[in-house]
């Protein structure tokens, strides 16, 4: 190589390292935001989840109207989904991809567990991966051993709950990315609106505002607002 | 409803509100932040678009050294690409998926134009979609005319130059991604280093560092760094 174009690559490799430097502190800037976002979110998700757990059959029924969902549900899972109390979703700090799915459950015919769990990220060599606890099924109630596979335009499915031990293409989980993007974003909406149109993509203000408008005027008819705002002044 | 339902819904509706406000105002800051990180990078940017201007055939080589890219890219190309004089990417400011990709060019016997240009971004309704500027080929030169198909791995191309004016899958367009995801971020590793594999994710620092580290030392014999990091703690 001659000398001036050493010289010059040279060059290129300090610029080179100026732009990683800012790439990475961009990286840790927007990581920073997030974590304090979600910091503030958090008392609003408490206060959404206990809400929710008053209105019987909540998750079952927001489920059952997401029409990407809804394909996956047949009418056992319906009756085993009706024990749902909850549905938490904790993205992980230190890893934007990674996050963990909770459904709570009461007491129920079908199964042990309190919690049945999916957890998504990048593994070690960067590639995706998924898993999830073993659901302890009460003796001939395993929903996951007993029907026929389904076949739905988006995958076959024995049963939803074969959803959770389904970790054969862990970066393309539909069903774990609607529940993350979609579903817990607004459950609200889906709880009150049979099979909505999920949204093409979430860069649409005025629909979501005129669609939050009138949720609102419903809601105002029955509570008197007086804290909606105080939350939202302190960036 | 019960009004004790209606209440909850009304609640949850309150507390929804309060969820999107904070999404917007999250989205809000990540984009500000974007924006100053991205007026950070633009002097670095302009320093690397005039040293690899000195570099005789910086942009053809680094092109034909990343594995995904040379397979798009006969001969003929090669030779029309031989006059490429800058790669720009740039994108948009209010829209975290739109970008228009420039390729520059001095007088070359091919084609007219000192800019081809390919824009994506998402169209009115939310669907990706992309589109460019037409190339004014020299008569007889038009190497989109000639050629036959070739099929590679990736699709069909009949020449890389075909691919400014292929829309068909904007949500899918690999060579885009490609040129702003990788090539765009560090055309100096490809310049340097033929066939590069590319990262398999971005999320590899201790790797990243170690290349940097390499180009780093092969630096200083040519070239006394004294800026190298002063741009770097000014947030």
């Amino acid at each position: 190589m001659a000398p001036e174009m050493r010289q010059s690559v040279a060059l290129l490799a300090e610029v080179q390292m100026r732009l990683e430097a800012l790439e990475k502190k961009s990286a840790r800037l927007h990581q920073r935001m997030e974590l304090k976002i979600s910091r503030q979110r958090r008392p609003h998700l408490d206060q959404r989840s206990s809400i929710t757990k008053t209105i019987p059959g909540f998750w079952v029924t927001a489920l059952l109207n997401h029409p990407h969902l809804s394909a996956h549900i047949d009418e056992t899972d319906e009756d085993a989904l009706s024990y749902m109390t909850d549905l938490e979703i904790e993205s992980f700090k230190n890893n934007k991809l990674g996050y963990r799915i909770r459904f709570h459950f009461r007491r129920n015919p079908y199964f042990q567990n309190n919690i049945i769990m999916k957890e998504l990220h990048l593994g070690m060599g960067g590639s995706p991966m998924s898993f999830s606890n073993p659901i302890l099924w009460q003796r001939g109630q395993n929903l996951t051993a007993h029907s026929e596979p389904r076949k739905s335009s988006r995958g076959v499915y024995k049963t939803f709950f074969s959803w959770f031990s389904d970790h054969s293409s862990p970066g393309q989980d539909d069903v774990a990315q609607i529940l993350k993007d979609d579903l817990y974003r607004d459950p609200l909406r889906y709880y009150l609106t049979p099979l909505w149109e999920p949204r093409e993509n979430d860069e649409s203000p005025e629909e979501e505002e005129e669609h939050l408008d009138r949720v609102a005027v419903d809601a105002i008819d029955v509570a008197g607002s007086d804290d909606s705002e105080q939350e939202d002044d302190d960036e």
